[in-house]
């Protein structure tokens, strides 16, 4: 990630200050379960989540977790559960997408090698479903799992689809809703099955957490255009590259010229900018202004995050929630 | 797999009698968990249990249910749980080795690449882990997640073993006992999770399996240096090619003349027989005797297995599962 800027600092301080304790508690569990007495298990699970990440998860669970008052123990368990569930996924993706880079560091594996990397996410997995098993809460382990494998299924819609000049916009928000909206989903309902059954509440922390993971992951999509490759540690225009379409472009595509769209498709051909200049397909974004809609969609995305916390009770917990979406969006200002 | 002979057959037909409707039952619900609204699960699952396999250690859990007098749904459900797991790290194996061949088809990872197959790997464990629940039974879960790491972590000391041609006996045994053992072991315990506790037996059938599994697994490897390639469904000397050393060259080892030790060393080197003939590796053990000192290991465990059994309840099940050690010898001979 980029550096912070202060104003995002004091966002961030602004939401986590009421799980900062239990945030440092999660943090220390990751590093004791990464103890194994298999060696590269613990050499490339510390690598891993020293590479930083934001811990956007397990902040939401705990949070969550403290706006129905049940921080605690069980609630940091979960917390770094869904942390190994997010981290298994990203590097299964990045051994797909053949990723050298991930947040300015070299990729688990582009520095082990897909095999191993391979075992250290089903590692981080079965060692997420073990640790989900310690609370006695089959609840718990069964909302993991249907998000798990929501997004394994998201995962293999855009391998289906990967190249198709034809996916639909339909098609984009339905593989994002999977991808990362399933758990960031899981990670804020997570919370209402800790102790004594709370259903009354878990459908508006899903709600919440789908429609922020939602505007999350459309704003990640417009970084990928708009931030520079320092900011993003990875190249500019990944997600073409990779075969991927995402909304700008989705919205450009019916717009502009044939000459344009036949660029766009070039790139998808050649798995990368051989024959069209990344310039050309940014500019072409621009002047269209799919970049400002696709901003807007992750507004008004955020905005239904918003809506979905009105029921639920006030508080510290819920303020630091309510500032969520509005982080989110900073990344792109 | 080869076809079976006629003595092997009546043998597999025997030990499967008590529990034919349930296998039965295990096969149409393998078949059901593997429709998804994503193509490639149906289409690359339905042909990855399309191409047959043993069924062992479903037949194993649904016969130590029986003999614990716990056959029913539950037990059906965990017999198709335990060989999605057992699905699941194949076709992650089968990447790592780049393996184009199974039980003389083309693997997962060669008819769709290794993008896919991670992802249908991935799919597979947390489909198990998510059937397993439908029992609302913690135990379960926690037995088959136990297995899954110990397996995860097997197959990773493989990896950082590979090609060493100092791997001592003690490793290769820690090795199939993590790899292969225990799975089975999961397998037999598993009914004694069901319906009221039942700790009695399952440290029983625990040791039962496990004993099986490591027999199961010496004969497997006796078999990559005796079977055919019509036989094996895959080249012979596989293992070795791969940089494995099994118990043969192992105990072959320290026995030979150091120019035959470098023959062993120029193959793990190689990844293939380029400058050692196969025939001088299998002149080798042969000579030696240590293929047949293998099946004497397979005996013991077998022997070890049936004694498991002694203190459980007599009957049809457990004569059953009293010739499954022979069975398994059976293979090699």
């Amino acid at each position: 990630m980029a550096a912070a800027s202060p104003g995002e600092r004091g966002l961030a301080e602004q939401i986590l200050a009421p799980i900062a304790r239990e945030l440092a508690a999660t943090e220390a569990l990751i590093h004791l379960k990464l103890s194994s007495d298999v060696p590269f298990i613990a050499r490339a699970g510390e690598y891993l989540f020293e590479s930083g990440g934001k811990r956007m998860r397990p902040a939401l669970l705990l949070l969550c977790a403290r706006l129905l008052d049940r921080l605690g123990d069980e609630a940091v368990t979960y917390a770094a559960v869904v942390e190994f569930i997010h981290a298994a996924t990203l590097i299964h993706d990045d051994i797909i997408d053949h990723a050298p880079l991930r947040r300015g560091r070299r990729t688990v594996n582009a520095m082990w090698g897909s095999n191993l990397t391979v075992l250290l996410g089903d590692w981080l997995y079965t060692t997420a479903m073990r640790m989900a098993l310690e609370h006695d809460n089959l609840a718990i382990i069964e909302l993991f799992c249907d998000a798990t494998l929501r997004m394994t299924e998201g995962e293999l819609l855009v391998l289906e689809r990967l190249g198709a000049i034809d996916l639909t916009v339909e098609e984009y928000f339905e593989i994002i809703d999977r991808k990362t909206a399933a758990l960031f989903a899981a990670a804020c309902a997570a919370p209402a099955a800790i102790g004594p059954a709370e259903s009354r509440h878990a459908d508006a922390l899903a709600r919440f957490g789908r429609a922020l993971g939602i505007s999350f992951q459309l704003v990640d999509d417009v970084l990928d255009f708009t931030a520079s490759e320092d900011e993003l540690g990875k190249p500019v225009l990944s997600d073409l590259r990779e075969g991927k379409l995402t909304l700008p472009v989705l919205l450009a595509l019916p717009r502009v010229a044939p000459a344009e769209r036949e660029a766009i498709r070039s790139v998808l051909e050649d798995g990368g900018f051989r024959r069209t200049d990344p310039g050309r397909v940014l500019e072409m974004v621009r002047r269209e202004g799919c970049l400002e809609e696709a901003v807007d969609a992750a507004r008004e995305w955020g905005e239904t995050a918003l809506a979905a916390l009105s029921d639920l009770p006030d508080g510290e917990a819920r303020q630091a929630l309510e500032a969520a979406p509005a982080y989110v969006l900073r990344r792109h200002a």
